[in-house]
């Protein structure tokens, strides 16, 4: 894992006596409108009457932060973009509008409250706006308000730069400021309130059986992420850093969600394979006759860069002859763009690409399987089984992916969780 | 006229050069969507092309601001009220989002621009959510953009207090911030652009002969102020003490609008009567037989501020016989409140109260009748000619005031205007 970046605790202040501190994180879909605010609320009063100090970081409610974006395009027409530091003011504006509403309701209930921005909750970052990364908090006036008998709201997903400007963290933004937040308070955990009640073994749309995880550890989530929970990367990099505890249950049903956490589980037999993750509109890009030749890898994948196209796994055969085929995945939203480019730098000195789309990612995921052999194998006997055909494969090693026609992603997904037994509790 | 309060100037620090800045302000109404947004960056850039540095102070897009406050309400439902704390930050997210906007619609029409929240622009108020007071501008990030060459959009009606807590400045709160800054900036002007074209004699839509002004003085304006132009009394005032020039101006057509100042013109003969002030809604009651005695006039206001109730003028015969009549209006929103209070409160010694409501305040106003006799005059006879009756009569040094009975007070107002020749230019 590349933790780059993630050290943002250096120079922090903790001020005032510790006690036991909850960070909870409601999502846009947890704050969509004045009743489910409402709903929040109410239970956010019932785990303050448990005696513990509460911070509570919320999303934009809804789709704000879609209508946001949708006004800042029409603002600067079809010919510009929107100016980065405006959209990132402009983007923080949606959660400052669910903070004070959340703070209005609880204190409504009776409860002392306050909201904070991300700046008055010490929270600087760089200055990479629209997808800035924590530098420091500064946790001085959110202790000062726990102290004095607050529940404290922050409004997720936003910072401060040195050069005095909002900037705001990227997509899941707002997961990542709880994780933050827990860390610098030394929270006891920090609980992330979704419209799924948890961890999957695998996607319940694609497979009937799949079963809730009670935990998981940081390293599979990280693998796990795309599925339902929603939570980005860099979260949960930050909770496995700083060893946060971080649990993952629905805003709307009081049912036991997932703790994702570094310590494996004594009193049961973890099992090898933990979950199936699935991520559709895949498409794949070989370029053939690669030179075996320094720089050459390079010349392929800097044209990429340049025009933003983020390329996902990438396979290399072993060179014959002097040439090699190299494959990689990127998004079905990037494949032509991607695919032109290639096209047209065949100068670069390859001698041609085939380019596939309609394909879906498939892996199986599990800590278990690093010490253990046998589990490739059994992974693709059972997508033959399913005549289910592998069109790439990769792993790290806690995971092994194949890539597959996207209409077999339901049969590959099914198959694989009735073979390693995803459906029995064991984790 | 009373300017406690607008010695906010004290201690702000002015950096670098003076050059020519003019401070101009857009309604909600000229920013309600993405089009009329993009409007107003067209203009705002053909005046920057005239070489003049400017800052620009919005409001909130349309209605959003009585939006969130619904919001608001809904959260918090009808058992309580909002948060004032929580309210001011809600609130001003509105600013936050249109001058966010326009720093983008400036800037993709290729212009240097950078928008400023309250706080960025260095506006420290008191500590009086809702309505809190400008105390100190420090305008050292302000002067560094426009010296680095940029427009500078400043989100209106809000502020920092002391404690780190967003403030805003209540209704018209923008105005005043646009006034404030002209006045720390030493702007050549504060442009007021609004969904009217300036100041009018008196209320167009009541006396169609109602003639634009070209030019009125700060003191007749303030009399003037519950006219067309919206602008709230502290923002005039403000403008008086620090001697900036106001124009007031439509930001959808290209019209001369009306300047407000205090030089008087010395091109013209000034007429004595510059305008008709008319302000609907208005009830009067009349307290009888109030004792001759210290402390007898605080009984009967002080219960009625205590209850919020706010009072316009007030009017007090001499007494006879050891009592006298008071009477004085009040909106007749407040009507009912005051009425009941009054008539609970006999025994603060008055012998009996009468309510009115369905009145109207007609006001004639003018710095030019300040040494000349005789306006009091020939306004009793144009309204008694008019058929009119006169219900209670104020004045103040530079207007004459008489409350009506509602349905009449168009044809007072027509019949005024005709008497002192307001339809004929002069001012």
């Amino acid at each position: 894992m590349d933790y780059t970046g993630a050290s943002f605790l250096t120079g922090s202040k903790v001020n005032g006596p510790h006690r036991k501190v909850i960070v909870q994180k409601y999502g846009g879909s947890s704050v969509a409108d004045a009743q489910k605010i409402g709903g929040v609320a109410s239970r956010v009063c019932r785990r303050r009457d448990d005696g513990v100090d509460l911070v509570v970081v919320v999303s934009a409610m809804g789709d704000t932060t879609d209508g946001l974006i949708t006004l800042a395009r029409a603002v600067v027409g079809t010919a510009s973009s929107p100016d980065p530091r405006e959209m990132d003011t402009l983007l923080s504006t949606g959660e400052l509008v669910s903070a004070t509403l959340m703070a209005m309701a609880i204190k409504a209930r009776g409860y002392e409250v306050i909201s904070l921005s991300g700046i008055q909750a010490g929270i600087r970052t760089d200055a990479t706006h629209g997808s800035a990364r924590i530098a420091d908090i500064d946790t001085g006036r959110l202790q000062a308000e726990l102290d004095a008998g607050r529940v404290v709201i922050v409004a997720g997903f936003q910072g401060l730069s040195d050069n005095g400007d909002v900037t705001t963290l990227g997509r899941g933004g707002s997961d990542t400021t709880a994780v933050a937040l827990a860390a610098a308070l030394k929270a006891e955990r920090c609980e992330i309130y979704t419209d799924v009640d948890g961890i999957y073994t695998t996607d319940p749309r694609l497979v009937p059986d799949a079963r809730k995880l009670r935990e998981i550890g940081y390293e599979e989530m990280l693998e796990m992420a795309v599925l339902g929970a929603k939570m980005n990367p860099r979260s949960i990099e930050l909770a496995a850093v700083y060893g946060v505890p971080v649990l993952v249950a629905s805003s709307f049903v009081d049912a036991p969600g997932t703790l994702i956490h570094g310590g494996v589980s004594t009193m049961e037999v973890r099992r090898a394979v933990t979950g199936i993750a699935v991520d559709r509109n895949i498409a794949k890009i070989t370029v053939r006759g690669v030179p075996d030749r320094p720089g050459a890898a390079a010349a392929i994948f800097e044209p990429l860069a340049e025009a933003g196209v983020s390329v996902d796994v990438i396979v290399q055969n072993s060179p014959q002859g002097g040439v090699s085929d190299m494959s990689f995945s990127v998004s079905e939203g990037d494949f032509q763009r991607a695919r032109e480019i290639l096209e047209n730098g065949l100068k670069a000195g390859h001698s041609g690409v085939l380019a596939q789309s309609g394909l879906a990612k498939v892996s199986i995921v599990g800590t278990g399987m690093q010490n253990s052999p046998g589990y490739a194998a059994r992974m693709f006997r059972a997508l033959g089984d399913a005549n289910v055909n592998i069109e790439l494969v990769t792993t790290s090693e806690i995971r092994i992916t194949c890539l597959v026609r996207k209409e077999q992603v339901q049969a590959a997904a099914q198959a694989l969780h009735r073979v390693f037994e995803l459906e029995k509790p064991g984790a």
